[in-house]
């Protein structure tokens, strides 16, 4: 084997080594329609817990059903949920088409405003659904639905 | 108006009623495929936070975003998820057809061992989390990854 073909050879392994790894990494990176799909699927876990906080505060009062369900909204709230909304997601389709609007990828400042919201309301609710004062909790909870939906009238289509 | 004729208004003014709250007690009770929607909500969010720590404990670490996704799965996992697996559900369709074998609503002690499992390994996972030693939280990974498998060898249908 010459030098210069050893090199080559070499130089040869190298790109297909950069080749495999960028395949992993590719392979790796989520697709967009999984990103929707799990970002649909975290707004319905919210959606979940929040009837059942409702049911309490509108009926009968349950401390530990309350608790639980607050303190799984203020974990998605606080997990970091703009990943689910990266460049890509805009048109992509989940379980079901984004209802997303494309003003929500243009208006970074504000969508953060909005996000630093319903962590901070999340996160007092889940406090003081552990105190366990239904009055509390029920103003709060309003308080919580209200960052939910200055979002929705802003950067969610109507169904 | 006659004693007998006003007997009879009230009796049938109490069986309005009572129609009217049993209506809005069935209003209230979310239907099956709702329930159905969120337990496969549920699962996906899971499944999302789980992608993000396998990503840091076979990639790059990010201590924040472990902590982040570990607590999420915590919060979920303690929620109460048995009220999403109801009697009713077993043949509901949520997002898509239920994954759910039948034997899930026939065996509810293995599925509370089961269950019971999931959160005490979740739990470990964001106590681990904040610590912050990567090599604890991918052997603590692993064991909360054999808690889902269990379940899933065991009450879910192969893809």
């Amino acid at each position: 084997m010459t030098h210069a073909f050893r090199t080559l050879s070499i130089a040869s392994l190298a790109v297909t080594i950069l080749a495999a790894s960028a395949a992993a990494l590719a392979q790796q990176a989520p697709k967009p329609e999984q990103l929707v799909k799990w970002r649909q699927s975290a707004y319905q876990t919210v959606a979940w817990n929040s009837s059942r906080i409702k049911a309490s505060v509108e009926g009968s009062y349950n401390k530990d059903d309350v608790v639980k369900a607050a303190t799984t909204i203020a974990a998605i709230a606080n997990s970091g949920l703009g990943a689910l909304f990266i460049p890509g997601t805009e048109q992509a389709k989940g379980w079901h088409e984004t209802a997303v609007k494309p003003e929500l990828f243009q208006d970074g400042k504000r969508v953060g405003e909005y996000a630093g919201n319903f962590s901070k309301e999340a996160n007092e609710l889940a406090r003081l659904a552990a105190l366990g004062d239904p009055a509390a909790v029920k103003e709060q909870f309003g308080k919580l639905n209200r960052t939910c939906k200055a979002c929705h009238d802003d950067f969610r289509n109507k169904d």
